[in-house]
């Protein structure tokens, strides 16, 4: 007799095979920032979650609405409550995944947003790039095993046909919480061979890996880590392309499944 | 007439003041390693919680019991499944301090764990600490008031009593995803004036302070970042040092309230 463990494997598997034939119906989009929300709610007629699905007093953000044939939930950190600014990085976009997934169990997580591109592996400005894998390149843990722990490599749900359709860029992304590189940063990045660098996409990889949601990574390089300075209109053109980006990826994924991605 | 807002303030100001009268009863330890937790989950006599509060498929583990007065919870965040590894680090720290929150309704968290030391600021391995506040390392966004949002300096709450009772020593503590520091990470840790180094406190911090629970910070020195490595029998000194700290911490709290700490 198979042991227990194994007859329940095989329930899960074929449970994952049956879902990845079904229509997409929900959808998680996770963004870090309002500067980069704003433009895809205006574009998708979402609204504001009055009645928020979050616990009292988190400045956790939920858009919400349907479009064509999907359930649509922009989440965002919010501002910090002290200071005002956008909670970026990787703790309050793990946070606010984790919970969104609690609340929303959602069939697949789109985690978008500007990214910084590496000039020298063939990034621009404005390209939007889909993750092949993530990979942290902050998390620096010399101790056998742990090393890889830290690195936190996840290969990104495989978008074949959506890459193909939408002319999509593919490449690396590494994840850290810093805006700016430290050597041992640049070094990792090369390690990595990262093309676009952001600072949330790994930390939403492992919370989505922990819970088993497929998760797809979509990022528009806004500045050049290895060239000059972005202009202030190179910045809003990124911000318009990253709406472009996510409302061609929502219309391709509407009606389809996630084998047909 | 004064605004729905001031009166609603007020009367979370009231409940504040009476919470922090009240005997404390519910304790969330959170700890980052199962070499740190264990033996202070034999000392208390803890057990495995079998039905877990938190969902399907995470490693998180909690063990439960009653010690005297207290109903003790402590946390950790379990194995990789992938890579078998401690899941250390600000990310799984903060998911699990966040869904131990909501699960239990501590009315206090303690941090508790092993941390680098400074020789320079008076750290010898194997002193317990508790942190008077607790800032991120490696969060470097050079962009005005972003800059302190990646800082994210938090005080903890404030321990006088226990602190001079036990003859605890107290310091600022910083934290860092990476064990090993870099050249940047080590300046900012200068610029925090930081006596002891962990990989999870900040983060802790961060959601005790969204969801409003007191949180103090119980950290052992095992080992000197600026000076000698540290011997095998050391470090097996100083998780002993840690379980002992840990239970004159709780036997401290034990029929106390938060204003008696």
């Amino acid at each position: 007799m198979a042991p227990h463990g194994d007859k329940s494997d095989a329930a899960d598997e074929t449970m994952v095979a049956e879902a990845e034939k079904r229509p997409i119906s929900t959808i998680l989009i996770v963004m870090a920032m309002q500067s980069e929300a704003l433009p895809v709610v205006n574009k998708l007629n979402l609204s504001e979650d009055l009645q928020s699905v979050f616990p009292k007093g988190v400045p956790w953000v939920r858009y919400h609405g349907f479009y064509k044939d999907l359930n649509i939930n922009l989440v965002w950190p919010g501002k910090d409550s002290s200071l005002g600014v956008d909670c970026v990085g990787t703790v309050p976009a793990s946070l606010v995944t984790y919970a969104s997934i609690q609340a929303l169990q959602p069939d697949l997580i789109i985690n978008a947003g500007t990214a910084g591109g590496f000039k020298a592996k063939g990034a621009c400005i404005g390209d939007a790039y889909v993750a092949s894998e993530v990979a942290f390149c902050d998390r620096r843990i010399p101790i056998p095993v742990f090393d890889l722990y830290g690195l936190g490599l996840r290969q990104a749900f495989s978008t074949p046909n959506l890459q193909k359709e939408l002319n999509l860029k593919v490449g690396k992304l590494s994840t850290g919480d810093s805006l700016h590189m430290s050597t041992q940063d640049e070094a990792s990045m090369v390690a990595n061979d990262a093309v676009v660098k952001d600072m949330e996409a790994a930390a939403v990889a492992y919370v989505a890996d922990l819970l088993k949601v497929p998760s797809v990574f979509l990022k528009v390089v806004i500045d050049i880590k290895d060239g000059e300075e972005t202009t202030a209109e190179e910045s809003s053109q990124s911000f318009a392309a990253l709406e472009r980006a996510v409302t061609q990826v929502i219309d391709f994924i509407n009606g389809k499944s996630l084998s047909d991605l």
